[in-house]
């Protein structure tokens, strides 16, 4: 996932929502008067499963918990692709690829035109020239790397002197007079204990803010480059990349040592840096959003989704971030096309394109099939990891909950049974759908170690635990399947 | 530590020792043959520790317990000075550094000159140019580090298909015919399993082997560059840099995902690779060893040593290897004179050059130090990283080793207990005395974490733990105090 979607508006919004400290509790309090709910409200009459769907559904999990297509699919894409950022070679064969296969497999494929971003990184490096205790004739590299929206230095870089600052509020109290013509940096760390502790998007939410819109603050009072501390866990001199909102100036993430660093020696005395970036944001170019169809049987012109994003950072190779969602989504439809099951409603699988860097692929969608969005009964979005489904978030009226309960029976056997309410949407390609009034699913996977590798170079093949994807794919196909078969539509 | 010692050959050697399965067993039960002997004989009559210097040690440890002395100057050889390879500026301001936070305690201070190694990384980049299923007008990124062997590549690099071996018995079947012209990739894997147990010594022993030797094995059949897997653990994509034998062919550690990826593409097809590394290896330079003694009250002449090496790899900044070695060795000076405690002999601190790539601290101070080894009683060495302090390696007589038993009383509070009869030198740095009759003693660090970070660009200060270097500190500076004032000097 990345931190942005239409317009950049939504996971900027949404974030903010998540990292506001007096919002925590009221969403906690929410989350515990459902569940609450749940106890203590007799379920509402809701139409159990039919025997004939239970067992197809059983049959669904099974042949996923034993398949190893997701995975093969994944190794494709990562290994062989590779990285996949949006308006690369490498996104456009995927797209290719991944509509190849879903044609091997039956499907109606469409590629969709959209409106991507465009942009290259270019070269990344930075130098302590100047500090308290430094050795003579030395400097010292720091480990960085390039967020979207920073503009480019000179090829031969700039120098600056460094201040660093832990809050919008502090910058803001150091004023004009203090930021201009320096080098801010904000050394906001991302709270791992918060992370283990199951709360990893809440510590993303709280750091993130700095890499989306620090250096937009900086130049507001003057800086001539920002840097952010990488928001993100583990402690190997890795740097995060992601969106930032363009600012006129230079714009890096420090690995997090490297953010000590400046900052331990800043508190010592002056430090100077010398910062070489030249990232290029070239016009938006046409991607395309991957759409194959299995026909519904009974209601083709109802549309169920499951997706991921295709696109990925440069940096690794998308892997967790979001290959897996894409496979899992392509998995749903294989195994339905091998146990030869075929839907009332027409399931429909998306490889979303630029959810990254801009949110053409889903903007280009909810324009194009702007009509139809009245028949989308729901859209499941994978991208959170390729971790173990520990159930869904939810966002739908309490009737289409109700109707989907029947079915923690048949997650039960790999636990993803946490079906939790919620009141944004649950992944940002699915956005302006749920906009739209359509219902909104996103798997909830165990994200402990998600912002470990999370946009940056190790977000490698290795990551995922080929039973954990195995399980995704379970749970992506079992809600699918069940929300494009159940006799009665999804209530609205 | 590195890998090598006086010649290349000390740790080499060493690790042969170490990594060859059939010892592992009797290794073992040499060990616990030694702990039986503890178990069944009557200790040896040894005079016990008077009552006054039972409690000038407690006062030492405590005193170094409650210490920040040796982090502090951690922060400034890792932070203010940075990576100090042998040869470089940073090495030498370090040396002097140390020197003068001794000359500052009241030591008599030598700077001793060696001849030292002094190599430059240089460029390193490497892509993969050709694979099975690669996107139009794509390569992919290989993250890798040269190691220090490494010849250069013509600055435009090189290309050539790999092939890929888990051994040198694989790689001498493939024979000439296969290997020449080729790159050759040894994919032997860090065992991490072994390291979570307690045997990352073990794991490292095994994989090292082909870093070190790889490239010269290679070069024997034809190859035109050498890759190994990075020896070491995480999975971060992290390249860990080290000593090989120059085999007059490039040659790079590759991070650990890259390895496999190579490995997987290659099973598929053919996989060409474009190889750029400008390392140069200047002629020897003088660097120097910091010497500095707090003379003995009664038997100056008599010396006790305890050291850490100064020069680190250059991609980190040298803390756990061995930034922590120094430190907690210039701590245990400071306690003494901060508590006004003069052992008997003279307790002398060592800051040795050139640990990592050649050794050529060690061998100059044997050489300056010859006519003295018979009056060196013990040397002390550090550079297993700074976890909590388990126990000591001691290669010594039983009588030696009998003789510091009642330490274990002294060392029990913090767990630094476990005395293990070792029969190779437990440091490279004082493998030459060892070598000379003098007993060795390594300090037992927890190290299953520390080959995830040696050698690498994380090895910064944040991945020492203050409290673990508190008691690193306490464990040398109790050894290196009690031999130095028992009133009997410690059996030869």
């Amino acid at each position: 996932m990345g931190e942005q979607g239409v317009n950049g508006k939504w996971k900027m919004s949404n974030i903010r929502k998540l990292s506001l400290k007096t919002l925590t509790p009221i969403l906690a309090v929410l989350i515990l008067a459902s569940l609450n709910a749940w106890a203590q409200t007799p379920p509402p009459a809701v139409p159990a499963f039919s025997k004939e769907l239970r067992e197809q559904l059983q049959a669904v999990r099974d042949a996923a918990l034993t398949s190893d297509y997701a995975w093969h699919q994944l190794a494709h894409l990562t290994e062989n692709i590779g990285p996949r950022p949006s308006g690369s070679p490498q996104a456009q064969a995927a797209a290719e690829y991944v509509a190849a296969e879903m044609r091997k497999l039956g499907l109606e494929v469409h590629l969709e035109p959209a409106q991507v971003s465009h942009w290259i990184r270019g070269e990344e490096k930075a130098q302590l020239v100047e500090y308290p205790g430094q050795a003579p004739e030395t400097t010292q590299r720091i480990v960085l790397t390039t967020i979207s929206g920073s503009s480019a230095t000179p090829m031969e870089g700039i120098a600056a002197d460094v201040v660093v600052v832990h809050s919008f509020d502090e910058l803001n109290a150091l004023g004009r007079e203090k930021v201009a013509g320096k080098i801010v940096l904000f050394n906001v760390a991302y709270d791992e204990r918060k992370a283990l502790a199951g709360m990893a998007f809440e510590a993303y939410g709280e750091a993130v803010a700095y890499r989306g819109g620090g250096a937009k603050a900086a130049a507001a009072l003057g800086a001539v480059a920002a840097l952010v501390r990488s928001v993100g866990g583990a402690d190997y001199r890795l740097p995060h990349t992601g969106y930032s909102v363009p600012a006129g100036i230079p714009a890096a993430a420090l690995a997090a040592e490297d953010a000590g660093l400046v900052e331990h020696l800043a508190a010592q005395g002056r430090v100077r840096i010398h910062l070489t970036l030249t990232p290029q944001s070239l016009p938006d170019t046409t991607g395309y959003n991957v759409v194959a169809d299995l026909k519904g049987s009974e209601h083709p012109e109802q549309i169920v989704v499951v997706s991921g994003h295709l696109d990925s950072w440069d940096l690794g190779r998308g892997a967790i971030d979001d290959g897996a969602g894409v496979v899992i989504s392509m998995a749903t439809a294989e195994i339905l096309q091998r146990l030869h099951i075929r839907p009332r409603r027409t399931l429909r699988v998306i490889a979303w394109m630029d959810e990254e860097n801009g949110g053409g692929g889903n903007k280009a969608y909810a324009k194009t099939h702007a009509a139809e969005l009245a028949n989308h009964v729901a859209a499941i979005e994978s991208d959170a990891g390729a971790g173990h489904p520990l159930g869904f978030s939810m966002k739908m009226p309490p009737a289409a909950l109700a109707a989907l309960r029947p079915l923690v029976d048949i997650l039960r056997p790999m636990g993803s049974t946490a079906f939790r309410s919620v009141e944004y949407s649950p992944g940002s390609d699915i956005e302006p759908l749920v906009e739209a009034g359509v219902s909104g699913i996103g798997i909830i996977q165990d994200g402990r170690k998600y912002f470990d590798y999370h946009h940056t170079a190790a977000d490698t093949l290795d990551k995922v635990d080929p039973q954990d994807l195995r399980e995704n794919a379970a749970a992506m196909a079992v809600l699918g399947y069940a929300i494009a078969d159940m006799p009665d539509r999804l209530p609205r």
